[in-house]
């Protein structure tokens, strides 16, 4: 315990890898592990991918895309102009940067090696001081129930482009999951700060990492307090289709109702300021604070009020 | 058999390409099938690497690199710079777009087909009226004998860039292999125009596809003349290990020896003029021709002086 000790965060891709960003630039080095949703991980033209880890990946390393927000910096796409000539598939855009990610991590698994290895040797030769885990090396797989059947994770979020009315998410494989042990260690961790749940989807972000067996209790045990931050802004979600989502779900879209969703492991929770009467009947402390992340000053101030409420948590 | 009938060349990579290319230009649509070594194939960062037949389907779609000989037109080369960050194997150079022809294989070729028929789709895509055929679906991989040991082709070729002293070539896989059928069907062909030995180097690009069973005594039986170019000028190789290859085997490096290697199956021997001397005593006729292929209209000036030979061949 104490306020230079190891921090954990919880993670999907793009709005959660923005907090991250913000933790890993004020947090002295070596001490932020970011555990990353693998539900989203898929089987795609031969290759192993796994988005959320490589958003993570590319934007602690500053490779990553800044007008795209997600994929590399000077990013160039030949190979889909290529594949698309020979009859490929081509609705999940792969940069000819980010297949390099892709190719070596499939070739290394084939040998043998798991993902969390793989990821570790990748942060570190890109230079980043912090970890990059995945939440098991054992494939978990978000299976999305619609009105219009089953539907696999990418298959939906990108082919699909969310269309389709949710009914419900399953993660297969999680069941029979082993939670990664360095992200069960850090749980257990006498010395640990704090644990963030970023502002990440918490039904195809979250989820999937608390279904794994373990997790939601080593949660529930934790000593060090742990943070959740709304990914609901004004009520609406800043990007992607967690308010759709919602709705679909039959939950109310406000920030109040992901508070609800964490509600039996979180010790605080930072809610946006402008969001001040949704959450007025938590049981929940709340922070109000400004969440939404545009410039890199919002994501490192946001890091600093999140670490300075876990830190007022009487232990 | 007629002048417009179909015509069949056997070609390795670059040099092979180049007459290929002429070929096609000047044949009728649809009559030409060129028949690759796929001695050279690697597997690759778990891809299905097919040299000779790629640079078979760039030439002829007039995607290839008209600077480096080899490669695609308007390549890029993100994808190995950020494999080289990520510590992955960088000795053979793979560019963004040619990329897409490998992962795109290995997946076709995961799923079940055959190297011919993804090979015959890949060229219709890419708007190729001719046939681009491997010598077999099986693989075959040459492997080189050298004064350092045993050595896998590309490791001797690239990685190593031919420094090891050759001793012996074996085709490991080719007793097996069974010859590509459209292969032995074209040779059988009553009508079959002309078979053309591109001029590739004998050693590594043309003997792995006399090794095939059937493929040699196919070619002796054959009715079409069959007609060799010389890859020798001027005492020579043009490019590549071939000279050096020969004298490591102990063979004078002439136009000549090229010509004894084919010396049971072929009806006519193209060499260079400027090698008229090298080329006296053989028993097979000669015909001298300016065999250096530079410009486009180099190649198709050669392509018709090998079907005008062997149009000239008494039948």
């Amino acid at each position: 315990m104490g306020f230079n000790g190891p921090v954990l965060a919880l993670s999907g891709g793009v709005g959660g890898a923005k907090l991250a960003l913000g933790l890993y630039r004020i947090l002295p080095p070596d001490t932020l592990t970011v555990v990353a949703n693998t539900g989203d991980d898929f089987e795609h033209l031969g290759l192993s991918i796994s988005p959320d880890l490589d958003t993570l990946l590319y934007t602690l390393s500053t490779e990553a895309n800044p007008e795209l927000g997600w994929g590399r910096r000077d990013e160039t796409w030949t190979f889909m102009a290529a594949l698309e000539k020979l009859g490929g598939a081509t609705w999940f855009r792969l940069g000819d940067g980010d297949l390099a990610t892709h190719v070596e991590r499939t070739r290394r698994l084939t040998a043998g090696e798991s993902l969390s290895r793989i990821m570790d040797d990748f942060r570190q030769r890109l230079g980043i001081v912090a970890r990059i885990a995945p939440m098991s090396d054992d494939p978990v797989r978000t299976i999305v129930e619609t009105d219009q059947g089953r539907i696999d994770f990418q298959d939906y979020f990108v082919r699909l482009r969310c269309a389709p009315v949710v009914r419900r998410l399953e993660f297969a494989g999680s069941e029979s999951a082993r939670a990664n042990p360095e992200f069960l260690a850090a749980l257990a961790d006498p010395d640990l700060r704090a644990v963030i749940i970023c502002p990440s989807n918490p039904f195809i972000s979250i989820d999937p990492i608390l279904a794994v067996p373990g997790v939601r209790q080593a949660l529930r045990d934790c000593r060090a307090p742990v943070v959740a931050v709304s990914p609901i802004i004004g009520g609406k979600a800043v990007k992607g289709p967690t308010a759709k989502m919602m709705e679909e779900l039959g939950l109310p879209v406000d920030a109040a109702t992901v508070a609800r969703h964490y509600h039996d492991f979180i010790d605080i929770y930072i809610a946006d300021e402008t969001d001040r009467d949704a959450v007025a009947g938590l049981d929940v402390p709340v922070v109000l604070a400004p969440t939404l992340m545009v410039s890199l000053e919002d994501r490192e101030n946001l890091a600093r009020t999140v670490l300075a409420a876990a830190d007022r948590v009487p232990r």
